[in-house]
């Protein structure tokens, strides 16, 4: 990785590393209480409008180091602010803001309800209404699984296939650049290099900001390679954070994505497009299920599922291979720091790794452990005297409980599939930032829908099945994000793990309240027309409709395209791992492949942008380049993140933006041109 | 100025300087010839269809460089092809197409015509239809004191008074990297430079390209500072080519140019158009003449008047307290070069001044002299047998003849005060690279329009004052930045001036043919709705119908205000020269800050944020932007300059850009989004 060319630790050498519980002080936690209430407003209310979730990872940092700063200026005799608490708070404010995602508020949990129930195609009885008590208590039940989950797979992720997480690297860039205080000219200079484009990134969005009156305007929809391309999702929508992920991760994703989107967008969606009528109805709207957007998502989770699976088989045989070789010592002792060559790494690679490790003490057991005991508690009817577990019985209930049409059953599956799902997912975001609950979300919906059937209100059912999965596969990428945060800004394993699941609980608290004052306010929540039209809420409730119908739904030869797929992503691995290293590093990756499918070429085309950059930076200066190009990146991708910030509240306050950048073709220009003159 | 950090000319110091006859060769006139149809035939297009002359000296810089090298590469025992002679075509070549531009094709000459006047306010029988012959004899006329004006100023204004020329700078840059053989290493990085800059705005300006399917679309029309600036043209149209023009300007005009844009569109024009009703009427059209525009063209030449008269009158009396001090010396040899010191000017410099001089041998009596006669000779109906005249006299005719509203007295008035205007037009060109030739000219309507008055066919005398005042104007100052481009050439200031005469009279014969062809070839040339709507004839049309009615017709305040401006732009002139240069340097100069009065404030922040560019740079490292900016600001003028060629090409082949980019307030979005769904 490019800052191994110059060591950030060194310059906090002289510091003292407090111990774990020492990171975690009360005021992180009274700071994160605010900072998450904020930001959950905002992310709220971005949900139920658009349906999109703005990351707030550096929003959190930076907020976070900007009061616990004012904090300890007024309170002179307070312990100096470390960059671990900085983290402490980074994660915990997370972790709570993003329950405000994977609580569904604007996508599977809306749609249960009566209002979207009536909008929707079919109409029936099969409906949930939303009210704080269940909400809550749902929440309770499914969100603490994925930290645990996160437990188990994290040193494979971190240290071992040693993957980026963008978003999680830009952020301990940023934290560490906070709290450099005496460090190396070169540190230095890296923070003027942050500050830099970190002011630009700001800049442009807020710039942008002012042409984004409306659909299909302003520069993320601008039609840079023709309107033919733009169609087909082909275009640079000169987002500054993609930018810098692209110049963040290395250029075999960026290339794999860039393959999968010429292949999906350029080549496949073409030409089934050309089979309607054939294949699938011709009168049905673009984004209808029984369509060309059921190939997207099933062609993607077929790619992703093969990578995920044979990754899971290949991490797991080797653990297996060395639990039996080394017999006696723990799984997680195998590489211990006294035992790793620490030749080739560099010094901030090595510091970091034996802190992460020392304190990596958890053991395996209690994680699964854990994992267990929570799918069990939300299963079974257990008896109510078991006193441990009598507080969190009171919050939370059996999920049969809360979803009469969710049989135990089917939430055992889904907590056997889940962990599978979760690595794929956490996988998939280290390499590319992108996390997909979402779809697996949807794959739950399918699978339950369709295994219960209409008449047992399989549709509620099946977004109850969606619910669980997104909030175990969400939060487990989220929360590795948060490790990598910790790992390079060295906080302690233990201490992340404690924030996340205070900011977890706090999170299954604020959220159904805010949600519920939204619920409440505007009785038209939902409404195509509506200040909150909360477009997913009806996306969803369509997609359980059509699961209730079974595979059989699905248009022609979608599934054995799909069986295609997961082949596919298998050989491409076996391929990657057969072939030496010099030549293997060509072979793309499915996983990065597949995520255009269901988002698009845009994204691609800005990574690959990020990547040209750093290439020709690399060409023209290497040194240079590795010294500040994630410098750069972090700044660009931080800049963009904050403004955010700014952006929703001046939504919150209802303030819109003035102009609409409009791209018209010619013949459209020539008859708005005289429509507007009249 | 900046190349000064760095020599050109030393990597050419052991070039042999040819006697000035031997780079006016055969074959430069012949690619010249070719070269100036081309783009006559590209001019005259743009010129009927929107009214814009594109700057094209770049363009006939550089083809003239690959036709010569082509030429050359394919007649071995041919003369090597050297920048003098690179500079005679380019010099030729402007000068000829340059009367595409003077001949009032698109402007005063159509708006003679009976087609314009059936389209005009008022109708009347004031007219003249165009006519091959006529058209061809005028030309002739009128066309040749340009360029012995020009032999008048052309030592003060490059040499004493170091004027940029940036068009005539960017071109000599050009000229000079295109044959820099064996120049030295730096010479070769600035080659370098320009040639990247140069790509990017090749390139950037193709990419704006496909925005601009329409009037108000793309880049050009990006109201950066929101719907309410852009009105009153306060935006940054992202011209590179201004950019680059900002950078090679002083930052005295720069910020004298913004001074007047704020002045003038952000107080003053704002304040009038409160008065409407009052002022003036209310119901005019914003175009009228009787509106705010005559205060913005009146307030305009009063500055640029009252500046270019102080400056003339101190010139003059310079002039003629160095005759009588030196009485026996000609004025040309007051500072000759053996008396001059060369300390602290640049090897370039001295260089090129003393070559400068050297060849400055065309007495000052020639240039008076031939300016007189032809003066004599376009009034008078001098004897047919002077035998010198005859064959001039075939060619061309005298102007009462060929307009019989145009009495001798009014021509005569003309010819006293062209010389001072072409000094204002050539100095404030020589300043900002605006040519205002076209203002001067409806001061010529104005004038001669009101004198004639309606009854005896004024409309027509004033149109064609106009055109004998932008003849003589345009000329004086578009030859001026052909003789910087020479200065910085070593180029002789002879062959120039005959190269000058040679395109001049090419361009009498070639632009009324091709204007001929387009006139026959569509019959709705002017009307509105047609491929050639000519806005400009309606407008000239419309101006000189108002002319007639006189003074009095003009706005309330708008003459006594023109009278203020005189007297500031002379007390201003007066400020600077009577304080120290250490604070004279801050205050604005005059003619840059009226220009926007016209033009509108949005060059001028194009031209600013070249300067910022510069300023930030220098900041930086003083050497390094010493050296690059002037080869950056270079690239990006010529690059976007060059692309005006195939821009043109794909407009005469009817290619039409795809898209629009169109910014539309969100109220009007919301409009166009529901007419587009319909």
């Amino acid at each position: 990785m490019a800052e191994e060319s110059s060591s950030v630790e060194k310059s906090y050498e002289s510091e003292e590393l407090l111990p774990w519980r020492k990171q975690l002080t009360a005021r992180a936690f009274v700071v994160s209480l605010f900072l998450s209430a904020l930001f959950t407003f905002i992310v709220m209310n971005i949900n139920l409008t658009t349906g999109l979730i703005p990351p707030l990872n550096v929003s959190a940092a930076l907020l976070g180091y900007v009061f616990l700063k004012i904090w300890t200026k007024f309170h002179h005799k307070s312990l100096p602010f470390t960059r671990q608490e900085n983290t402490v708070i980074q994660t915990c404010v997370v972790a709570s803001v993003s329950v405000a995602f994977t609580g569904g508020f604007g996508s599977y949990l809306l749609a249960m309800s009566q209002r979207i129930n009536e909008l929707s195609e079919a109409k029936d009885n099969d409906f949930k209404n939303p009210s704080l008590g269940w909400i809550i208590g749902f929440l309770f039940i499914v969100s603490f699984l994925g930290p645990f989950l996160v437990l188990l797979f994290r040193k494979r992720m971190i240290m071992d296939f040693k993957l980026t997480y963008p978003s999680g690297t830009a952020t301990a860039h940023l934290i560490n650049s906070f709290h450099t205080s005496r460090g190396a000219k070169l540190a230095k200079k890296q923070v003027r290099t942050l500050g830099k484009f970190f002011s630009f990134s700001f800049l442009w969005g807020f710039f942008q900001w002012f042409f984004t009156a409306g659909k299909d305007c302003g520069f993320n929809s601008f039609p840079t390679f023709g309107l033919k391309a733009y169609q087909n999702e082909f275009y640079f929508d000169f987002s500054a954070t993609y930018v810098g992920v692209g110049m963040i991760c290395p250029y075999t994703i960026n290339i794999s994505l860039l393959l999968g989107a010429i292949l999906s967008w350029g080549l496949m969606w073409p030409l089934i497009e050309k089979k309607k009528g054939d294949w699938f109805s011709a009168e049905l709207h673009a984004s209808s299920f029984h369509g060309l957007q059921s190939y997207k998502v099933f062609f993607f989770i077929a790619l992703t599922l093969g990578d995920g699976i044979y990754n899971f088989v290949k991490v797991l045989a080797t653990t297996i291979l060395h639990l039996f070789s080394e017999l006696k010592k723990d799984v997680n002792a195998v590489s211990n720091p006294s035992l790793r060559s620490t030749s080739g790494v560099s010094f901030d690679d090595n510091l970091r790794t034996q802190h992460f490790l020392k304190e990596l003490q958890i053991p395996s057991r209690f994680a699964i452990g854990g994992y267990v005991i929570l799918a069990v508690i939300s299963i079974t009817t257990l008896p109510r005297f078991l006193p441990l577990l009598k507080l969190y019985y009171m919050l939370g209930d059996t999920l049969p409980h809360i979803f009469p049409q969710l049989k135990w059953y089917y939430i055992l599956v889904l907590y056997v599939i889940a962990p599978v799902l979760a690595f794929c997912n956490a996988y998939g975001t280290g390499l590319t930032d992108w996390s997909l609950a979402s779809a697996y979300g949807k794959l739950a919906i399918f699978i339950i829908g369709a295994w219960a059937g209409a008449t047992h209100g399989g549709a509620v059912a099946g977004l109850a099945a969606c619910g669980v999965m997104i909030n175990i596969v969400a939060t487990a990428s989220d929360l590795m994000q948060d490790f990598k945060t910790g790992y390079m800004t060295l906080s302690s394993p233990r201490s992340m793990f404690v924030s996340q699941v205070v900011g977890t609980a706090m999170g299954c608290v604020i959220s159904p309240c805010v949600f519920w004052l939204f619920y409440k306010a505007f009785d038209d929540i939902g409404q195509p027309e509506s200040a909150y039209p909360a477009p997913y809420a009806t996306v969803y409730r369509n997609m359980a409709l059509l699961a209730v119908e079974g595979v059989s739904s699905l248009p022609k030869n979608c599934l054995y395209l799909s069986y295609l797929f997961f082949a596919a992503a298998i050989v491409l691995n076996l391929i990657r791992d057969l072939l030496e290293k010099k030549v293997s590093q060509y072979i793309p990756i499915p996983t990065a492949m597949a995520i255009p499918f269901y988002i698009g070429p845009y994204f691609a085309i800005d990574m690959c942008l990020g990547s040209l950059i750093l290439f020709v930076w690399e060409k023209i200066n290497k040194a240079k380049a590795d010294a500040f190009a994630p410098a750069v990146a972090s700044g660009l991708i931080c800049g963009d993140g904050i403004w955010t910030l700014p952006r929703s509240i001046l939504a919150l306050a209802g303030v819109k933006p003035p102009i609409c950048m409009k791209f018209l073709s010619r013949t459209a220009n020539v008859k708005v041109t005289t429509f507007l003159a009249t």
